[in-house]
């Protein structure tokens, strides 16, 4: 059964993804069509870009990975549709692929040519009229050379990058979650090179050691620990860490070694 | 594959969509149930319909429409099962199918039968115990006839309709969508019969020309444009209309020819 | 077609539940993977509890019921799978199913094995890494008894019990759902066995007799009624009792026999 996978900003109240998926559904009558996410913050690339990261590579090779959001929908910004690792991508080229094609082996892009209604796709909503023709047709095996143009340069978002020093580690938020958890861009494997009394702060004030899990503080509590994307998250076990410390998006992290 | 789509507005947090899925499940295993929006404000009945209409058609034909929103549950409202150019949509007689069946050729429309646990359903969820039931029978294959006796007069929604005069045209908005956009009932082609000077207000303030796309206008500029229902809406690129101006459903709209 | 039915607090922005559902559908490829509701408020095991019982039994014997509402993850609560009536659990061991498994007959359960990624399950993601794996060896028809040791003694949540004294019921709220409905947790016969001149109160204030449906009572009305758990509710129409009485869980409610 090959998979189509919608991630979007749509929300759903509208009836805008299921627009999408009806497309699909007339298009490609065997596929099975699945929702993983239609809340992402209205135009969030990088949002998106976590998002998909977080779930796009548990999927089976094969599986179709559609997402729109795409705040530039109708400009000159490119429709791309790519191969990576057996996986297939259709999405605006607005760097909303960046995080899954950063570690992928081969990847193959195409500009999707508009074939959708005679060429006459809606100017405020490509996510019916180009994206999802598109993920029908590499849902039903249709080869991705066939949808246009070879490219080779895919927009890429540029994600704030975290520095290393003598002793220290300096990221920042990137993400705030469902559960008010500050996700940073700090990778799991530099906090651990700084050793077991490393201690964790975010603008300044610290959050102490990192903890392996909620339950090791009370109820209520600030913590830093290594979140399910092997990323440095600052959390409050039961709680809302964005809410407790007024903090979100770019809020500077640091871990010191005890050194 | 026969598709179920369920419109509801129960919300995602209690369960109550899912008991209708359940109930579908177990009475025709081969469905393939989707969720087409669970968010529609509770009771808004046209908002649910402008869902509907966005999507309704999408999906192939055979497919299987059930739309919950039904603040009459339990009254002598009649429920009612329809079928429309070969697509199938079950939902309270409350004129929630208006807008999709304005437009169809060939209406066959019966009142479902009491049919759930022996005639008992309980009167505050007939999505669970009666629509739901019906939309499984169809998803079976079985003829709408069977369901119960032919209706000739189901509910139609006073939608607000707009009026055309000399060099201009008048219409109200009848939806906020998630994007804070206010889609109003001008039709794309009456506004495009003004021609290319033609100037848009909402409440008698001044929006501007008619764009083509949010990329017309900087960021955070209120613009008009036709949406993909083929409507007039105002936007704020990159923002929320509907916030930005403190409008909502009702509010005025004008476009008015240059001559 | 086996199904897979999800319910989470996860929410519907971030991924997480995608996630889970990619494994399945890397590990169990022919299943059906269904989203019953992802916006449980975050770690409310009762509210997940109640959304649960509204619809597993009404989906057929075989589907695999996955629950993730954790807030103990990471620590030594254990994973459980379990089989009770022909459908599969899989959840945390912190009281969740304790509604659905209240009413089941036949009840088998396991604590399932850290088997996902060579053991080194996330720790604060269990959702992908133990339950999702589970849940996708049962869709394949695994048995049981292999995913891990049996268990006798399954959490059960503390669910607050109404009290029934001569000529009157005391219970309490123990939801509020999405349309502000205050859901309690005093079954209907009791209700109906005060008698049809019964008179119920919350928290002192009268709210009149037991009405059938919302349509009893003229817009805006506060109305008590059975909602479809067979359990007393109080309501308004076109309204929302919680917020117009100012009351949630925990709320006191009477009902008193005419006599």
């Amino acid at each position: 059964m090959r998979r189509v996978v919608l991630l979007t900003d749509f929300g759903t109240a509208d009836g805008y993804a299921a627009a999408m998926a009806g497309v699909i559904a007339a298009a490609a009558p065997d596929a099975s069509i699945e929702h993983a996410a239609h809340d992402v913050a209205p135009g969030d690339i990088l949002g998106a870009a976590i998002a998909l990261q977080r779930y796009a590579t548990r999927y089976p090779r094969g599986t179709v990975h559609l997402v729109v959001v795409d705040p530039g929908v109708g400009t000159a910004r490119r429709p791309l549709a790519v191969t990576a690792d057996g996986r297939h991508y259709v999405a605006p080229d607005n760097g909303v692929l960046t995080l899954v094609l950063r570690h992928a082996g081969r990847v193959d892009a195409v500009a999707v040519r508009d074939v959708g209604r005679g060429g006459g796709a809606a100017p405020t909503f490509h996510g019916r009229d180009i994206f999802a023709p598109a993920a029908a047709a590499l849902a039903r095996g249709q080869s991705l050379s066939t949808l246009g143009p070879p490219v080779d340069d895919p927009v890429r978002l540029a994600v704030p990058e975290p520095v290393r020093t003598d002793g220290a580690v300096r990221g920042e938020v990137i993400h705030v979650d469902r559960f008010g958890t500050l996700i940073s861009n700090v990778p799991a494997a530099w906090v651990r090179g700084l050793g077991d009394g490393a201690r964790v702060s975010i603008e300044g004030a610290s959050i102490g050691p990192l903890r392996r899990t909620y339950g090791d503080v009370a109820s209520g509590s600030l913590l830093a620990l290594i979140g399910s994307l092997d990323l440095l998250e600052i959390s409050v076990r039961d709680g809302r860490a964005a809410d407790r410390l007024g903090l979100g998006r770019g809020a500077a992290i640091e871990v010191a070694s005890a050194g």
